[in-house]
């Protein structure tokens, strides 16, 4: 059978070996900080994740951990002094928050050269004018995975299905920017179908297990599967894989797809904030 | 002959009277900069158009004109001179500028709170993350003639054809959050026709006179046209007025649609930056 899958996971693991060389050679140890506000029980795998791959690259970290019932105004003093903190690189809140904080404002707190999320509008505009700097994790990690797999964007039909701030609205520009024809499609698009049957290339984030089925693909498209769903103790995508596999060129599978790519590009992103903050301080 | 124009001029004009009420009641006079580098025609004809209205309006308005040669330093010192200046509430820089002036940078110097054009990337980013201040003037009377004529977005196909910084990108940020489903084409898409056959809704930003005819377009679409082409001693649009007339069920003239409201944006703008200079220093 061919081997119709874009290794994320190789890929990052490649990434992970020439990162420790970069971080090897640096004066200091940079430092990621995540907060945290409340106990989201997939939020902890996700922080533990972090803490493991900045432990393996030797990398400073610390994890902030609040109860939801603390005040706005705390975390607001807290980022400010993380912005004013030398010894701090990267700092990213871990979301979701718990629906009484103001996520965009708590977020545009954050000084954009340390924020590794690239979700401060500062990034986020950067990147709509062309002049990126970081860049949203999974949307980067999805970019950086075509390019590996020398997936040539310039022309190609393009879909995506889902428009969050992290993923949908940040790839349009990558996208954009590499020459493919987008089409955003969404929760309120009338005949999906009649788009991602078009799609040469399909990406989909819409957090639904096995959503996407054979009958909805174009032949030979490659595919793109953000989705990390828990299905009957299982980890599955919003593509049906096995359904889906005959028809398609190329598939990201799950898990070892996009997932292991986002948290290597967050150690991208901390790297950059990294450099750019001790090249503006020299 | 039904009247099938979206009259953005009648529109303008309706906010002209609005926006004049407005004014004569503020406590001071809102006052507008336009930075100009070189001598490019159009860019005169457009200022001339704002120092107009400004005057119509009784708003202060300066020009500020320099030679090509001007040091990008003498820009950059001016620009942060005027963000200091209270009795500056809007600072633009006239576009084009010549080529070896690097544009984002300097439009990125312009505190976002006085970025009238809303080309920074904060501004932009916040256009992103759907917590917009000002954003650019044709896209955002491009929405509100939309608005105007009770045009509704709720899942419509939209078609954008062109992806510049002051139309197509921020066009599809404002579309997404009215629900709408989003294609963005541009001198790269392969096959156009495909695309524009398919708009309930079609915008065209290309800057090719009459470009778009009745075989590109599906029937009863509603039409957007930005482009202003000088051609034979005419002003006409990106879309064959006449040759798409009898088809689509509305249109916006070419002039007296899309212009008239991107002036009329600027002074949305101008005051959106005065409320908020204002409310801010109280």
């Amino acid at each position: 059978m061919k081997n119709k899958n874009l290794d994320g996971l190789k890929l990052s693991l490649k990434l992970k070996e020439k990162y420790l060389k970069i971080i090897k050679d640096l004066p200091s140890k940079p430092k990621l900080v995540v907060i945290q506000i409340g106990n989201d029980q997939a939020s902890n795998i996700y922080i533990n994740n972090k803490k493991r791959i900045c432990e393996d690259l030797k990398l400073g970290f610390e994890h902030l951990r609040y109860s939801s019932s603390v005040k706005e105004e705390e975390i607001e003093k807290k980022i400010k002094a993380l912005n004013n903190d030398d010894k701090v690189d990267g700092i990213m809140i871990q979301l979701p928050l718990p629906s009484k904080f103001n996520s965009s404002f708590l977020i545009n707190l954050i000084n954009p050269l340390k924020d590794v999320d690239g979700l401060t509008s500062t990034n986020m505009g950067n990147l709509v004018n062309n002049i990126p700097f970081n860049v949203s994790c999974t949307a980067l990690g999805i970019m950086e995975i075509l390019k590996e797999y020398n997936v040539s964007l310039f022309g190609k039909e393009v879909v995506i299905v889902g428009r969050s701030i992290l993923i949908g609205k940040p790839l349009i520009h990558l996208l954009l920017n590499e020459d493919a024809t987008i089409t955003v499609c969404h929760s309120k698009t009338k005949d999906l179908i009649k788009h991602t049957k078009k799609a040469d290339i399909l990406i989909v984030a819409v957090g639904k297990p096995k959503f996407i089925k054979k009958e909805m693909i174009k032949k030979e498209a490659i595919l793109i599967d953000v989705g990390i769903n828990r299905s009957k103790g299982k980890i599955v995508g919003d593509i049906d894989y096995l359904d889906v596999f005959k028809k398609c060129s190329f598939i990201t599978p799950v898990p070892k797809g996009v997932g292991p790519m986002t948290i290597m590009m967050l150690i991208n992103n901390l790297l950059n904030s990294y450099s750019k903050i001790k090249k503006d301080s020299d």
